[in-house]
């Protein structure tokens, strides 16, 4: 790991960000000057590794000019694992040119990347108001990080980057967010057969990231292997329930 | 049917509310003060037969101030169907009195409420900005739309009630949204077997209600056990569609 999470919830703890005009306090979007404020701070530390992930998509494809089209573009990536989680869709990269470069989507998977000798971080930066009780948050597709297994174990990509969760707990004082507290866990370090999948929720796995248990000690490839046989009996065990919840109940009106 | 559309829909046209301040146009939330404009001019047409889903729970309740509790409030309603459509939870009900009742909640079903001579008319206003492609709303579970189906069929409660979408076209013009045009459609005419379910997408049936055919011209018995037949194929269909998508591909991975 690149950044020290340590540090950084104690660089973070108190800071205050305006309150927002016109948007509710409950929605998720109240606490979202945090992220950038979080940015701000790695960025600070590490200048030339932060990025925004449109920000590091648009400089590796600025600083080869030549290089047109989806698929050689593709190629820029030296990683496929990378490639998958870091990527656009075919239609927007192949419009991309540096008069027409990428901007911020919100279901990108990370907030901010930090990239260091071929080691890439992932963080994906959570807010929430601590005022009011709430459902833990979407974390990543279920099957996008099933996907995503699987092609670390195809591609024996094991140890080339990491997906870290930063969690920011603020309440409102007066006119301001403030910084009550924050939470570091990396997704690797969670057992990953405990991972909750909400099925109707587009899949996503869901948590607090203060809740996450940090105990798996297993190499990454035990790792993959064991969150895709919990995946798979997760799915089962979904596919079993539709049929039990939405079939079985309605087939004595279907005469 | 209550309420005349097709003179709602040109009572609303060329009717503009003030562009919200802070909220990106993209959302569901701008088109939202149109909403409050349908109500206005629904409710000028039938002051004492229109409310909001809240204000017409609190206004059951409040004329009968010593039934207190879930159980004897839910008898308040004289049909299961619409008990079911309408009520809040047993803790919310309990907890009711006319010092606390209920507050406008965003999963209610519908927007509007228009009751006659023991008809419910329930109108749910969609919003579009159409300078924008967007995904179809969504319009109601399919799951409790089945439950609901299931309930008539069980009381033999097919006429007292239906369930309308109006949508409202916006655009932005300087500094107000301007309704270019709107649409009206009925549930219960549009074919059972055409609706679209999104699993994924907390099992919602989408759909622009522009799009809505309304050809369906059997009695609402028959839309019942109809919708009921295509919800137990595509639920069947969604459960061997995981196995497929979520299952065989990562079975060579667990070994």
């Amino acid at each position: 790991m690149i950044v020290n999470y340590t540090d950084l919830i104690e660089k973070v703890k108190r800071t205050t960000v305006p309150k927002p005009l016109s948007i509710t306090l409950s929605g998720h979007a109240a606490g979202e000057p945090f992220d950038k404020h979080v940015y701000a701070k790695i960025k600070k530390q590490f200048p030339k590794n932060t990025f925004r992930q449109y920000e590091y998509l648009n400089d590796l494809f600025s600083k080869s000019p030549d290089t047109i089209g989806f698929n050689a573009r593709q190629e820029l990536f030296n990683s496929p694992t990378v490639l998958f989680l870091l990527s656009r869709g075919k239609n927007a990269t192949d419009k991309w040119s540096i008069e027409n470069p990428f901007e911020e989507k919100q279901n990108d998977t990370a907030d901010i990347l930090v990239v260091k000798d071929n080691f890439y971080e992932l963080i994906d930066i959570k807010t929430r108001n601590i005022s009011k009780s709430a459902q833990p948050p979407n974390i990543i597709s279920a099957y996008k990080l099933a996907q995503l297994c699987a092609k670390m174990i195809d591609n024996k990509e094991f140890d080339n980057f990491t997906i870290n969760y930063f969690e920011i707990n603020w309440e409102l004082e007066k006119d301001k967010l403030v910084c009550q507290d924050a939470h570091f866990g990396c997704l690797f370090k969670a057992n990953p057969a405990d991972l909750y999948i909400n099925w109707a929720a587009a899949m996503q796995i869901q948590f607090h990231v203060c809740d996450l248990d940090q105990t798996f000690k297993g190499e990454r490839k035990k790792w993959a292997k064991e969150y895709l046989k919990h995946f798979v009996i997760q799915a089962k065990k979904r596919s079993d329930d539709m049929i039990k919840k939405f079939v079985k109940p309605f087939e004595k009106y279907l005469n």
